[in-house]
């Protein structure tokens, strides 16, 4: 590559959140890099965009500095489309999401912001990876995410993401010498019970919060979960075709066309 | 089954449109149905979930009337969350999303409301199926699409709906006699070229309104929009296990462990 890559790094929980700042200097020496990100917290949007309503861009980073960064008032995926069709001037070479504060394996990819950043690039056709540390604290510890975050951006460079596939990287909450490895592993069949807490407003109406907890039914020591309990880093291949291909066969054995 | 089946019925669209009403009439004659939908318009929310801010429920339906209506102030997966958790007092046996304004056949299922809450329903362990009319407009005739809904509903009822799979239906806007019959069939490879629309607002400041144009690059006679192009239903299988099985072995050649 005669270019340096053109590396596009944005996130779910805002512009200004400890992750992606560690993401940023994991990536700065491996490409140009540019910066566009919510400008406030975004988790658990999913996959949305913004349809109905407009969307705000501001360049943050001064003229002639190192990074060119922009925050968007949009979701994740928003910020990718931005990205790639109005700010950016070439296609990035990649893309990367995160470092989230908190879990992204398992289930967690479908309500992820994270990941729906990446996968959004995977859908334009770039390389993308999403990365998130088991560690919801805004003061978590990135040292060693960064390490191994570093180690996969760079395999990533060189070997080539396979096409229409995401990467969904995990972090155990470890210090660097208690890691045991990066696994590749498949997503866990996991959900989460959901407790509503119910209570009442001033004026005596009731309102929810929803609160729940994960719960792994999955015994393989094939998924991520598995890996991340075990001390390693997990790393799924995702894909964004949902066809269950396998059901193909069985549904056309239904009466629907008697 | 003695019981009657309890079917549970949400959308994206908001519990008033048209596309929820004409769903509650196809299903009405085939079980115990109980509605819980957002009290406004939610499309393109993806799989979001409320999670940093208070939910309200609001019956609607008159006491004795018919069918239980519950209006909710969140996203589509937290109607099915909501539902299931607190409203209900005993499991859906199916759950029902739609009728959607609108396609979401091949890509548009990660962005869908619709499909969003299906799947929700899907990994609580629920058969359920999502269903879309290609007809954005308020006033679209569900006819056609009530009929071939309850041909679907039905065999679903009577055949069971494999595990962890979600029905993605999505009706071409045409009468029931130009409608060639029911195809079952796997999410076209397409994607939205977006095309940003910008603006100043009055202070000056430039905002963007999301456009864009559907392309699809897929050349299959066996995707949902080749059969819909061709006056077919299409009933696509989804999962939400979003593994890219094929490229475990690939992603394992690499140097993630030296």
């Amino acid at each position: 590559m005669s270019k340096r890559p053109l590396i596009l790094v944005t996130n779910d929980d805002g512009i200004t959140a400890p992750g992606v700042r560690a993401l940023i200097e994991v990536v700065k020496p491996l490409g140009d890099v540019v910066v566009v990100a919510p400008d406030s917290p975004q988790s658990g949007m999913g996959h949305a965009i913004t349809i109905n309503s407009t969307l705000f861009v501001e360049k943050i980073s001064e003229e002639g500095s190192e990074i060119e960064e922009y925050s968007c008032s949009g979701t994740p995926a928003d910020c990718v489309k931005l990205a790639i069709n109005e700010i950016l001037n070439r296609r990035p070479d990649l893309c990367v999401s995160g470092i989230n504060h908190g879990s992204n394996a398992s289930i967690n990819v479908i309500y992820s912001g994270t990941m729906s950043a990446a996968i959004e690039a995977g859908i334009e056709g770039i390389p993308a990876i999403g990365f998130s540390l088991l560690d919801y604290n805004w003061s978590a510890d990135f040292t060693s995410a960064k390490y191994f975050a570093r180690k996969i951006v760079e395999n990533a460079i060189n070997e080539g993401i396979p096409d229409d596939v995401i990467l969904n990287v995990n972090f155990p909450n470890l210090p660097e010498k208690d890691i045991k490895g990066i696994k590749i592993c498949r997503q866990a069949r996991a959900n989460w019970k959901e407790e509503f807490d119910k209570r009442q407003n001033p004026m005596g109406k009731d309102y929810y919060w929803l609160t729940g907890k994960f719960v792994n039914m999955d015994k393989g020591q094939d998924t991520d979960i598995y890996a991340l309990q075990n001390g390693y880093v997990s790393v799924v291949p995702v894909q964004f075709d949902l066809t269950a291909h396998h059901c193909i066969q069985q549904l056309n054995s239904w009466n629907l066309n008697d």
